[in-house]
């Protein structure tokens, strides 16, 4: 007999059917007994009448894994209408009668963060914690969608290497044989050697490392990076343009299919946003925060607290969530980004802002071996370690610009969680190795 | 303008265009000149006729990047039947004159390997290069629409872990914070976590890390896998007619939209295999191999020799290129891999072989948390350092199984390639961390 899906009971009255999922709680009334039964696709109620079942009942601890054989019957007082009246169960997997954590939440027994990582296999199971990695799923094969269908070719850049990608700081350090390696904080070298190899567009899912000791609740040592390098544009216009586009695509595709789950258990109704996004200089942006009286940190960056009043503006006056914040001035901004032709000051390069957040940074890159070297020197770092990247722009490689995008962070906005421990599979900070 | 690609222009005749690319190659013979100009998507040849433009020619190294605006004529003798007679042209980036290696080869000056891989960002500038990576997205492309419409939840799991997920061999060491981490050599915990999860069906695409000293032609240090894990199941043979199934449509897609290519570049048909694929178990390999008088090295297991023998076996016998050769002893497999039930020293294990090479290893998994400990006990490993993992198995758990499989090696046999440099971005062995 061949297993369906609790969300497909509904469609089988009078069939006979196997499910089988975890059990989330009993209940035995003597003559009478009932499971609800749990599965990747919804809750279905079972219920037991034949004695010799209702005495196995009192045996199956709750979260054990249980197949289940019977008769599905429209019940008006079941959850969804139906249940499935038992003639048969095999227990699959017992599960320990006390769970480490609880599933079921009764409001202020809710478990402190800490425990629940610990006990993350268990906490997966909340139907709103599935829900995050089955948009997650959705929304990356919506880009993927989006840069395959506009002949963006994927690379899979390594993430051991010889030299640091950027400035050094923040590099964790691997024993490689006879000698020492680093982990890739980003696949920037990568994806611009794409441009040079003449892929044109390129685009790439991976992992990125940072040896980042902060505990906030949007740090972590290890996460998913989403990255795009674009050749023959103009400025970085075009890659924010390009960046829109990407993201209004994803978004119409995940409020299509999970605009009512999502409201439902987040609370948070996605908004598809229109094009163009809109823009406003680093110079702009610091006048806006002026006149609102928001107390300004450092010069050519945004604090935290800026990043939010300035979002909150955009949306109170164009309402908009998102906002790309544009020409960072060169000594916040990496060696590699392109400077203005009349300005040598100020960089091609831009963040976005989503809610009060910074999801993406960006720029056109300096890809004029010379100017690159000049650049490089002005920054303090040296060219000899990185002359493998450097070779790149020695044998013709076209203007290019890229972005990088942070699908948890994009998460966190997307379903309006707080941690972004929340929204990650398997969480890693600099106290956390485990599980 | 709006630039147009190459393959565009024939479509054109008569109109003015913008194109851009590499120069590939340049010819000056006095009263007319000639460029070909290579871009992502073939090549044009473009005639220059006015005698300022012509001296221009004689200044552009070739693999400078140029933007050119012409007007498109039919022309018979061009390579294919369209020109573009040159308006004007800007150089975006300029070449220097002595290529490290060369692109067009002619019999004879092939580069050595470690050269071209020295120079990769150029190597991969030659069409059949960057054709395996159009190849490598559609094929990853395409696996994916088979496993997310087959509702399944994609994870990125952490690579960084504090305990070795396999033996211990192998394994590259991280300076944590104050502590040390290791690099994962597959997600094979994390995926199985998943399973106690509740997600039923879980992939994960992304990089593996093994500190493996080997320098054969189908080793690496680190690599991309592909992985999958399903609850529910039987025994192996459900999870190994999975990976068929999901097999044959990548290949019906690829075949679909590169056979031509595949053919003229490498010399390789592509043929979509019929299910169901020939399996046999170990056993029955040995005895095949015992009349076959292929000298067997290791009992349960098969060297490369066999792999190959074995292959043309099937091919020759049953016309199919691929073949699982399963129920290895348990002695060769890892300690989390299902002994039969009526056979403990037998594992539901497989391994899939494709024109003579491994490219997966799979099985069903132990999911009951007693038998998984006594397994552990029984390989000499300790209980301890991967209580985390044997956690997962406490709580209810449903049955599962899974493989691995590896881009790289389908991509070898895919295109007929011998060697799994040429078909890694960037290639890492344990000499080499550069580019």
């Amino acid at each position: 007999m061949k297993r369906i899906h609790t969300k497909e009971v509904a469609s089988c009255v009078g069939e006979k059917v196997l499910v089988a999922g975890f059990v989330q709680v009993t209940r035995n009334q003597g003559k009478i007994g009932f499971i609800i039964l749990r599965d990747i696709s919804g809750e279905i109620q079972v219920v037991v009448i034949k004695q010799e079942l209702i005495s196995i009942l009192t045996t199956i601890t709750n979260e054990s894994v249980v197949e289940i054989v019977g008769i599905v019957k429209e019940d008006k007082q079941a959850p969804n209408g139906v249940e499935i009246e038992m003639e048969s169960i095999e227990i699959l997997s017992h599960a320990e009668p006390e769970l480490p954590i609880p599933i079921i939440i009764k409001t202020g027994e809710e478990t402190e963060l800490p425990k629940r990582l610990d006990w993350r296999f268990v906490d997966l199971r909340k139907p709103e914690n599935t829900l995050i990695f089955k948009v997650w799923t959705f929304m990356e094969q919506a880009f993927r969608e989006y840069w395959t269908s506009n002949e963006y070719i994927e690379i899979h850049s390594p993430k051991l290497m010889s030299s640091p990608s950027e400035s050094g700081a923040e590099l964790f350090e691997v024993k490689y044989f006879d000698r020492v390696a680093y982990l890739a904080q980003s696949p920037q070298f990568y994806k611009q050697m794409g441009m040079a190899s003449g892929f044109e567009k390129v685009f790439e899912v991976g992992p990125v490392f940072r040896a980042n000791p902060s505990f906030t609740s949007r740090h972590d040592t290890e996460f998913t990076g989403y990255d795009c390098e674009i050749s023959y544009v103009k400025s970085h216009h075009d890659v924010m343009e390009e960046e829109a586009k990407a993201l209004q695509f994803m978004l119409s595709k995940v409020s299509e299919k999970y605009v009512t789950e999502i409201e439902k258990f987040f609370d948070r109704k996605v908004v598809v946003p229109t094009l163009p996004f809109p823009k406003v200089t680093m110079k702009e942006a610091k006048e806006i925060l002026k006149n609102l009286e928001v107390p300004s940190t450092e010069d050519g960056d945004l604090s935290p607290e800026e990043e939010r009043a300035l979002s909150k503006y955009i949306l109170d006056t164009q309402g908009h969530e998102f906002v790309f914040v544009t020409d960072y001035p060169a000594y916040v901004r990496a060696f590699y980004h392109m400077r203005h032709d009349d300005d040598d000051t100020l960089t091609k390069s831009f963040d976005l802002l989503w809610n009060g957040i910074e999801i993406t940074t960006g720029a056109q890159r300096e890809h004029r071996y010379e100017k690159l070297c000049k650049q490089v020197k002005e920054k303090g770092l040296h060219l000899e370690p990185i002359q493998n990247y450097l070779n790149f722009f020695r044998y013709g490689c076209p203007p290019h610009g890229g972005f990088g995008l942070s699908p948890t962070r994009l998460l966190m906005k997307l379903l309006n969680v707080q941690n972004v421990r929340e929204v990650t599979y398997v969480y890693r900070g600099p106290k956390r190795l485990d599980p």
